[in-house]
């Protein structure tokens, strides 16, 4: 093992700590329910302590919103977020001062898009766009070998959307902006409309096509604007069985033949499962060098 | 001058061909009807011998869609387009043999986009995005320092809208897509539905409110997907007096404080005039080097 690099998914109900190296193995994983910055991130430390210590570099895979701008004196903090305790946490520094070394950060989505594009549903495609549609929608990708940055992170969970005739008297769930596309589409829009999650309402039921007709959108607008080679959907909405069929489905009729790709073929499940996140993590610090 | 280059902005009415050097000097420049391609083009390369030859570089910025794959036999060719002679029109190789020296070739507004990065209104961002609003939309960023492709350049004048609540009658002017971006807010969209250009209406008319109010959706689902430093809207329609300021003001409330960055700052106009195009494919062909 060449490199020791300690992962650390950061998640609004827990964290996964793990350590991998350069080879993409991890070798350990435990997790860690997330309360205050000042427990998780110490529990998080001691654990990576006992495994010895002797890091190379820290990768962090986090929930956000992230303040990523390297020049910032809040770089790797967490700013303003809906959950309790966490707003302006510092997430990067703790761990650059208990294990002396460089840490990568970035949000969760994208470290998912990255692991994904290096080893995963993305792997040897000139772009890919990773998407997660579950409790909530978001999305990072990966344009000419990096991974998209701006002002900010991207919150693709958060584009406009038009809206599908039969679902006209529904307001939106996005506290934000209502009707945005996690406002339409995220779990909590589908148990607010219809009082349970997609995988439990019956095959018949309007609700598979409606879900499936906004994903489509979504891809529709991001095919217009990055034109990616893999749209990777991943996330427990996406579980939901026939969905993607139905999404690649929507968005070819939609598109109307308009956009290069097959949508049947850039439309893709994700590869890399349940070790995503750290895989996410490691692919960030691995970036580092 | 240490570079002559030849430039040629190909629109879909008129050929801009210039010469230029790496010092963002334009020497020379005409107009040549966009007619078919075996008289337009070679009517670019008979005035650009004309101009002493001895090129050490071509930027081709043009009208699209564009085969821009460089492993494809068809990289620099037009592929369909509704105008009558240019599907399946090669369009870089010409030139190539013509003067026996690189071709750089992107879209017109991939051009735009990388020269307002470089030179205009996007100078010293970290990423810029560039859209046209005009006879049709389109649009093309910067980001990480290149321009964005993926199987294809992006076609942003198509990503999907929300509806504003005051025009649900229009079906949308897009012959693809109906409502996209470009089917509701492009010149022709407003001229259907209003039977005058933006400018052309009275100051009162609800068709500026409806029109700003479908660029802050477009802005916000870009700022969803890139986060970008500036959003660059130019183009016939954005020539509207008082356009621009409603977008910016619609985008802030319609965004809800969610994204980093003021709209009153990150949408602006471009710097670069009436020479947006030429020095477009100016900047495309600088990247040869």
């Amino acid at each position: 093992m060449d490199e020791k690099i300690a992962l650390i998914e950061a998640g609004g109900t827990k964290f996964i700590v793990g350590v991998g190296d350069a080879s993409r193995r991890i070798h350990a994983r435990t997790r860690i329910d997330t309360t205050r910055p000042e427990e998780t991130i110490p529990a998080a430390i001691d654990w990576l302590r006992a495994q010895g210590g002797g890091y190379t570099a820290v990768g962090i895979a986090s929930f956000g919103p992230l303040d990523l701008d390297p020049a910032s004196a809040t770089w790797g903090h967490i700013t303003r977020t809906a959950k309790p305790h966490w707003s302006d946490a510092d997430v990067a520094g703790p761990f650059a001062r208990a294990f002396d070394c460089p840490v990568a950060i970035d949000t969760d989505v994208n470290g998912a898009a990255l692991a994904e594009w290096t080893w995963g549903a993305g792997e040897g495609a000139n772009s890919a766009l990773y998407l997660t549609v579950g409790t909530g929608v978001g999305g990072g990708a990966v344009v000419g070998g990096r991974l998209i940055h701006g002002l900010s992170h991207p919150e693709m969970g958060h584009i406009r959307m038009p809206r599908h005739p039969d679902d006209a008297g529904f307001d939106g769930h996005c506290p934000f902006h209502g009707d945005c596309l996690e406002g339409l589409a995220a779990g909590p829009s589908i148990i607010a409309r219809w009082g349970a999650s997609l995988s439990d309402l019956p095959g018949g039921h309007p609700g598979h096509e409606i879900i499936a007709w906004y994903l489509a959108q979504a891809a529709l607008s991001f095919q217009a604007i990055l034109s990616p080679s893999r749209m990777i959907f991943g996330g427990g909405v996406m579980e939901t069985q026939g969905l993607l069929d139905r999404v690649r489905a929507r968005t070819a009729e939609a598109g109307a033949g308009y956009f290069v790709g097959d949508p049947a073929e850039v439309i893709v499940a994700p590869a890399l499962g349940h070790d995503a996140g750290l895989l996410g993590a490691l692919a960030l610090a691995l970036r580092l060098s």
